[in-house]
């Protein structure tokens, strides 16, 4: 049994729809048209459609390949079908006026449609079979009302532009004639008004729970609502109708096409293998879903929060022991995965555990609200963590670390090109946890939602790392709705070397900024020079350093016009080259250095070389980066060098962790009020009491 | 002369485009033909279009109404022209083949289409005027490849499926044949290759500043880059086209159309008249654009932020009394906005003053990191706040304090209900700000920019507060991207009455939490109550004191099957009422209130009532909520309860802030980094200095 839609979204990506159902609501029918057929010409594929109708109850076979024909029916509506077969234009029209008789307007109209279908298939079959490539459709469309001609003027446009040639049109399609039309690998979209199914109750009760995917095995769990709401009984009905396709060997999807926001993309995120609506399938996928792996993590969080801070560091050193001991799996599961050098893997995470304490509970405040009333604010794990990190696979026992040591659930979505290396450091950091119980706090996304889907997840992720490029961090900065996400974007780090800068460290400090490491995000990118030092044997020691050094020099305008001749092609003074590359530009004064940095720098980190020390001190407090350097390299700009332990990363956003972030990052506050009795009308002017608002001692904080 | 676009979008609202040229890439355009068919449509209007190939140099003129006409041209080209008009088919076909030698095939091209024109001109433009509003349009497609017949099928259909009366080809618009083709009160959409239109620089240089409206007034400041880049001439020679085109009256937009995340609906976008492209206007805005306003809250927050404290509690203090002396004035334009109950203004705002130190510049942490090597983490202002608020003006105040106090630039965006108050009351902010000379550092944003257009400003600002419903909270966390939110989304506050709850307090604390204001997000929603206490007197005094309130009870499941008579309809358990209803529900042990909180609540504030230390505290621990309250009422849950002075606000996101935010909130860190020399080197295997990592002493916050 052919189901193309196995081993995709998870299994649905790069699916080839063989129907479309769509909801006979004319409004939304347009959009959706549209879209399809818009889908069509990208996707150079050809649909096979079906426009629902709900006041139908008949599916037309599939077999009237060639044949295009469209079925809309309304308590007054009139159906036109019209076909031209290539050179050779044939025109019928068939005028269904269906009769207004509510009770009766189903039977009535499928009753018209099968004879319509019936003709056409007796009379045009052969013809419409025709194998020319060039049978092109056209139509013309008479309605009563204007407005309805109108409307499907365009659905008819758009279905003849994208060589459709199997419209189908239905509504439950569940009876003796419908039995046999079905085919296996058949893919059908429901288009429906709720976000997805919800099978367990009522949708919008409380116990409903939004279904991605259904498995007829799981059925035994599903109890429909009782008491039935607005929609209920036509979801049941759907629902019915799609178990019983799925029995068929086709594959359902059943999603919201009228939700304003979303209803103009549902059919293209579908087609583009989005996780939007619910779909049923007969193939379950292995594992866990990764909204189970979020309810593992946020609950696995809170046990391990619950953990003395001596417990968490036991599993962290535990974690590095483990990582020392199976070295050899590590490279070999490494080696595999074909990149990186190996022993880079292991090595440097040891010394990042030995810094990690258990910080986490730590009290940070207290204030004496009212007699009795005492206000206490404690630092507490943020929740669930979700770390998106590209290729390189010693960020995940890194980051496992700072979740385990900071109380935080985690989910970890790693790059293809490192799965084996992911899977294995995954499976350690279980095992590590599982000595306090805790296995489940960490969670290995391995099913294949894309990072956008993954963004979606706002209920149950209360933080979004990215660890990898700045164009990871855009891209997620875009498609986390409501979940904050903390990361660094690039690092245009300048050195501003002032006209008392002494000449010997100048070398010294351009050289380890910008030669140690240069991919670094705190190298050196921008070299400020005073005007006072051009021609002097400072500068000339400096350049003929950068010769040696084989670094690429690259003239800003005003630097430029200083010399005979650029000595590289200009780039943009906001350029990150991360490479042996260096710009460098004339300044004229401090304030001008300052200038430049805020018009060009990235708020990273930025530093001053001077002898003068309250020029530095006016650059210290002036510019405005997350890190600003005196007389040192920009490369201390890093949580070990700042003595922070293990570094979740560099954020150059402003808000809640600036600049290199150590475990607090991954940390917030909660407020403990303890009273007794305590009513807002105490404190009226009449009330009994005032409020004091004195500070109380904070207890004592246990570092290392 | 009628110019639609004045008063919109700025002025881009409900405009009626006349004319939408389209650059002539075959890949891009299927995808606008499908937007403009899915808009026009939509919009129920009706478009002129235009295929703009860069190949040609002519426009249509317009009077050809009626005529449907389709020009494509490529270096191995054919033109088709196939018109119909209602019942009278008419079918003439020219292929025209445009010789291969390049430098010659926009004239030769050109030159065709002309003598096309006109012999069509000649020969129909009677029968083509026709009124009759059945017109259809009708094609057939020849092409030498199959591909390019493909492309152009669906072009074709999304174009006749709109009752496109016009379809005009046209490259450079600017000849003696086109000089009176364009009709005041025409706009132009061009659709390009770049974001804006860059007119100081080539685009991506370092000068190159996207425009987002040019007004001819302003052209003197324009210089083109004399150092063409890619793309730079074609840039040039539209934005002149443009200019020309406006002094005739024709608005023009010029767009990137082929960006691919925004291409599919860059023509959706300006219709709905969004703030894309570079708009050609002849009708310049009263004052600044929202982007001069930020760059103003930028240098006027920087001038601010270095102002001793004292200077700027003087203007917070200036802007208190100023608030005292204008309350006439003040109460006058209130009462023109026809909202607002009186004197809710300017009273509490003066006692939030009183309370407002200048915190910002504090140090946080030093440490000594190595030999002379020193770090200090710093306390500095976020940069630009942009605060958007409903209706409520008295927000303008102690918002504009807040980020005084803070040392933050700051963009206000008002309701419009509200203009009259938020104008005199930004006018007082300023003329406090004016008192050291930092006027500019409060913007009051006036323009039309929709909230959307404002979130998109991302190198402008760094923090995005909301203050109002949930839904404006959700609204921007969903359009601002990249940029940061703090708000606070509903506050379903519970209660959980223990087994061992003091009857007294419990009707207090219930009273208060639920009656005082229940308007407030930090009120009472839902009462949990411990089984054992059902049918006891404690429990009946509960529901006397909420009938005597009048609150309306509405039952959880649990507590329904208690009950003989279900005493309210059920709704769900996560429900804000914001009102005198009050859902009670029946728990059985304080794990299952925690259990209950966690899933149905909104991690706001909840409140235990115990007598158990105990129990008290395992609630207090395990509750995973912004507050969490013992023997005490919800309602404390308040910046100025907490004795945060002025508050930000309530936020229920986890970081950054998280509670009730007073001015912390508005405040980053920086980090100091002060050495003699320091490079990397100097800390390896055989180098001179160790790590210390030794804590300093922090220099004494300066609070109150």
């Amino acid at each position: 049994r052919f189901d193309p839609w196995v081993g995709k979204i998870p299994w649905r990506r790069e699916w080839l729809p063989t129907l479309v159902f769509l909801l006979g609501e004319f409004q939304k029918s347009r959009k959706h048209c549209q879209e399809i057929s818009h889908i069509s010409i990208l996707k150079k594929r050809t649909f096979y459609w079906s426009i629902v109708d709900l006041q139908l109850n008949r599916i037309i076979p599939r077999d009237h390949s060639r044949m295009g024909i469209v079925h809309v029916l309304t308590n007054k509506c009139v159906n036109i079908i019209q076909y031209k077969v290539h050179q050779m234009t044939f025109s019928e029209e068939h005028h269904v006026i269906v009769p207004r008789n509510k009770r009766k307007q189903e039977n009535n109209g499928s009753t018209c449609l099968i004879s319509i279908y019936k003709k056409l298939q007796t009379k045009f079959y052969k013809r419409l079979d025709s194998k020319d490539p060039l049978t092109l459709f056209q139509h013309r469309v008479f309605f009563f009302s204007k407005k309805k001609k109108k409307v499907f003027n365009s659905i008819f446009h758009a279905l003849t532009g994208n060589k459709i040639t199997q419209l189908i049109l239905t509504g439950v399609y569940r009876d003796e004639v419908t039995n046999n039309m079905l085919q296996p690998g058949d893919q059908i979209l429901v288009i429906e008004k709720v976000e997805n199914v919800s099978l367990t109750a009522p949708p919008g009760s409380d116990d409903a729970k939004l279904i991605d995917i259904f498995y007829p095995g799981d059925q035994q769990s599903v109890t429909f609502g009782t008491k039935s709401r607005v929609g209920m009984g036509g979801m049941e009905a759907k629902v019915k109708a799609a178990l019983w396709a799925l029995q068929g060997g086709t594959s359902v999807v059943i999603a919201n096409g009228t939700h304003p926001k979303v209803s103009g993309h549902v059919i293209t995120d579908i087609v583009e293998g989005k996780k939007v609506g619910t779909f049923f399938s007969e193939v379950k996928p292995p594992g866990p879903t990764v909204e189970q792996q979020g309810e593992m993590a946020r609950s696995g969080g809170r046990m391990l929060a619950t953990l003395e801070p001596e417990q968490r560091a036991e599993i962290i050193h535990h974690l590095a022991d483990l990582l020392t001991d199976q070295r050899d799996e590590i490279l070999l599961a490494n080696k595999k995965d074909l990149e990186e050098a190996e022993g880079r893997l292991a090595a440097p995470l040891l010394k990042y555990c030995g810094l990690l304490p258990g910080q986490c509970g730590a009290g940070l405040r207290r204030t004496q609200i009212a007699k009795d009333l005492e206000l206490e604010q404690v630092t507490v794990p943020i929740g669930v963590l979700l770390v998106i990190f590209e290729s390189r696979p010693d960020c995940l026992p890194q980051v496992a670390a700072l979740a385990i040591a900071s109380g935080n659930g985690l989910l970890l979505k790693g790059g293809k090109e490192a799965s084996h290396s992911n899977r294995i450091l995954h499976l350690l950091t279980q095992e590590a946890l599982s000595i306090h119980g805790v296995k489940e706090a960490v969670q290995l996304v391995n099913t294949r939602e894309e990072v956008e889907d993954l963004c979606r997840l706002d209920k149950m992720i209360d933080l979004l790392i990215p660890r990898g490029s700045s164009q990871l961090l855009r891209d997620i900065q875009k498609a986390a709705k409501g979940i904050p996400v903390m990361g660094h974007s690039e690092g245009i780090c300048h050195m501003y070397v002032h006209s008392e800068a002494s000449v010997d460290k100048v070398t010294r400090l351009v050289r380890d900024s910008k030669c140690e490491y240069p991919a670094a995000c705190n190298a050196l990118e921008t070299m400020l020079i005073h005007r006072d030092l051009l021609r002097t044997p400072l500068f000339d020691q400096i350049i003929d350093m950068l010769r040696v050094e084989q670094v690429k020099i690259h003239a800003g305008p005003k630097f430029a016009s200083y010399l005979a001749f650029s000595p590289s092609e200009v780039k943009p003074l906001r350029t990150e080259y991360g490479d042996l590359e260096l710009c460098i530009e004339v300044v004229d004064s401090v304030q001008d250095a300052i200038d430049h940095i805020h018009k060009y720098g990235s708020s990273h980190t930025d530093v001053i070389v001077t002898e003068n020390e309250k020029t530095a001190e006016f650059f210290l407090q002036h510019v405005d980066s997350a890190c600003v350097v005196w007389n040192a390299s920009t490369r201390f700009s890093d949580g070990y060098r700042f003595g922070l332990g293990a570094e979740v990363g560099i954020s150059t956003s402003r808000i809640h962790a600036r600049g290199p972030v150590g475990l607090e990052g991954l940390l917030t506050t909660k407020w403990l009020l303890r009273g007794q009795d305590h009513v807002l009308s105490d404190f009226s002017e009449h009330g009994s009491l005032k409020h004091l608002h004195e500070n109380l001692p904070i207890p004592q904080r246990n570092t290392n």
